[in-house]
């Protein structure tokens, strides 16, 4: 199958991800989705050139306007908030208009967070045109910007009202990118899926190649195991934890990196592996996980910023996101959990990889 | 009694407000709703020098900092939510931090928009100290700043987890800024409880020489009535419009005079008396309601602004809110109700008052 349907079940705030080769292009695809006369396309000066015109063919006639946004990581500041803010002012939106996010997780981070100030609250569509996005920040509702301080300090919970993946977007996304994307997809089989890490051990050049049977059944996969967790835990008071595995390594590798150094995805892939090693799985399950990467083109281990400076990155973060440092690792490949009970040399060596 | 508490029942975020004579004096009556390590308090260059020393020792040694905000509506702009952020940042706040608004109105918006979307939502308390803010604002998790194009265009539903009303905190409280909050007092009873209405015709001379148990008897009364009509549509999608009853033509009024040429409760009791004419409601009712307000200090009708200029305001009002014109309109005094179809005529005599 390349067309699937994954419901996230949150009550009132339910919706549904549409996963399609080509979703962009069915009659009123979005507009269906538009309860509101008008709507407010946000995407950036990479995406908008390729996909802008589709997302307005998939309108089907709704009054809209386009706002393009700088691409990149500093497009995440209150500042662009503003500027949504005032476009959505001036075009006279009011509490039925409807925002599109069109993009990566820049965009739908920051799209989703003017549609959750603006009055109050207005709708919002994710159209995550990165693999990133699409298995991972379209869904589930988390919206928001940096702060210089730090990354994701300013947001809201603001669930879509619907999610459309058009999987033949990925063919224009650089193949780092790409395989950024990938990080995360094997991210969901890590902490919950053995026999999808299985899948995706035999899948992998298909997915590479972006096969689009494979390329939808790992997205819809991946959705679908979002989607539970999302269910279970909106405000991520507990399990919704779990989807931060590797991601303690991996910010603290970005900071030490300088951002835009490492692509997320990346530093994900390499906080994985230390999650492993810190968590005292045997060689032969650290190797296995390091095999998968490698054979997705992501590294295996972080670079050598030394192991200092990491564990300095990790403090501040811990201090800035919760008051005291808590890790997801791992019982196994497959089965992740979230403990404030870290064994000190198996941390040393997972951060010791980091002098090399 | 001037002992009072008040239940507002929202599932998961439900909450107490207290009401009492000298709250703020009472052992850790603060504390005991800071779950915590620390606290931001969040008041005004007027309030903080009054009260700060008060709410600092109701914190009971719970660590904390104060920002003080200048006095005034121009403060409530996203720049000043920038501002709170930033200090909880520079304070390390974390997701376990509590943001307690010191003030009127215009803080309490403040900082429970900027306590909304600090790491996407921390808690916050309510300490209310005009009356216009004890009745209503600080009741029901409306929160939010003004955009230049109108009043809180940005915002969020943010309940608090406490509200603490220590009524002697009125007695520091211009003569005029008392009676605007009387405003409002009357509004719940024109808008649903002819009863209270009575009350307030009796008891007139006793509220406005602040005497406890009657002024602890209002707020409460008030306070109950709001949390009810929360409690039932927490979001304002049907009966919490009710709330804005004498608002739209109130809103229009401050426009059109000039912010700050009238204050919010003087424009709500004219808007209140358009509100009755635009419904049609016989002489003699539209006569009580003006000499209630009459009695409590108040406007008995719109300034000569000029019809013509008030129902331009009110377009705009109409278009950025909500697409259409709806009113709140009265079948009789103490029974409001939400309508798009307003009677013309009636409609032209209530902005013909503006002509005079």
């Amino acid at each position: 199958m390349t067309d699937q349907t994954v419901s996230v079940e949150l009550g009132e705030r339910s919706y549904t991800i549409r996963i399609a080769a080509n979703a962009l292009g069915e009659p009123a695809g979005l507009a269906k989705f538009v309860s509101g006369p008008d709507a407010l396309i946000v995407s950036n000066d990479v995406v908008a050139p390729l996909y802008a015109d589709r997302v307005r063919a998939s309108l089907n006639g709704v009054r809209h306007e386009l706002v393009v946004l700088p691409d990149g990581e500093q497009s995440k500041s209150l500042q662009t908030i503003a500027t949504v803010l005032d476009h959505l002012v001036a075009m006279n939106a009011n509490r039925d208009t409807t925002v599109i996010a069109l993009g990566g997780g820049v965009v739908g981070d920051i799209s989703g967070f003017a549609a959750s100030v603006y009055q109050r609250g207005v709708n919002f569509i994710q159209v995550p045109t990165t693999l990133l996005a699409q298995v991972d920040s379209s869904v589930g509702g988390k919206t928001g910007v940096n702060h210089p301080a730090g990354k994701n300090l300013i947001g809201a919970f603001h669930q879509p009202v619907h999610v459309l993946i058009d999987t033949t977007t990925l063919a224009t996304l650089a193949p780092r990118e790409y395989a950024s994307g990938l990080a995360e997809v094997i991210k969901y089989a890590v902490l919950g899926d053995i026999d999808f890490l299985t899948w995706l051990e035999t899948h992998m050049a298909a997915l590479r190649e972006q096969e689009p049977t494979y390329v939808a059944d790992a997205i819809r996969h991946c959705c679908k195991m979002k989607a539970s967790i999302v269910a279970n835990d909106e405000r991520e008071q507990g399990s919704r934890a779990l989807l931060n595995l590797g991601h303690t390594f991996g910010h603290a590798i970005e900071t030490v990196a300088g951002y835009g150094e490492w692509l997320h995805g990346e530093a994900v892939a390499a906080g994985m592996v230390m999650a492993a090693v810190a968590s005292g799985l045997p060689n032969d399950a650290v190797g296995r996980l390091q095999r998968l990467l490698d054979s997705a083109g992501l590294p295996v281990a972080p670079p050598s910023l030394g192991s200092e400076a990491l564990w300095a990155a990790m403090q501040l973060d811990k201090k800035v996101q919760d008051g005291k440092l808590r890790l997801i690792l791992l019982r196994a490949l497959g089965d992740a959990f979230v403990t404030a009970d870290v064994d000190e040399s198996a941390l040393h060596a997972a951060l010791a990889l980091a002098d090399a």
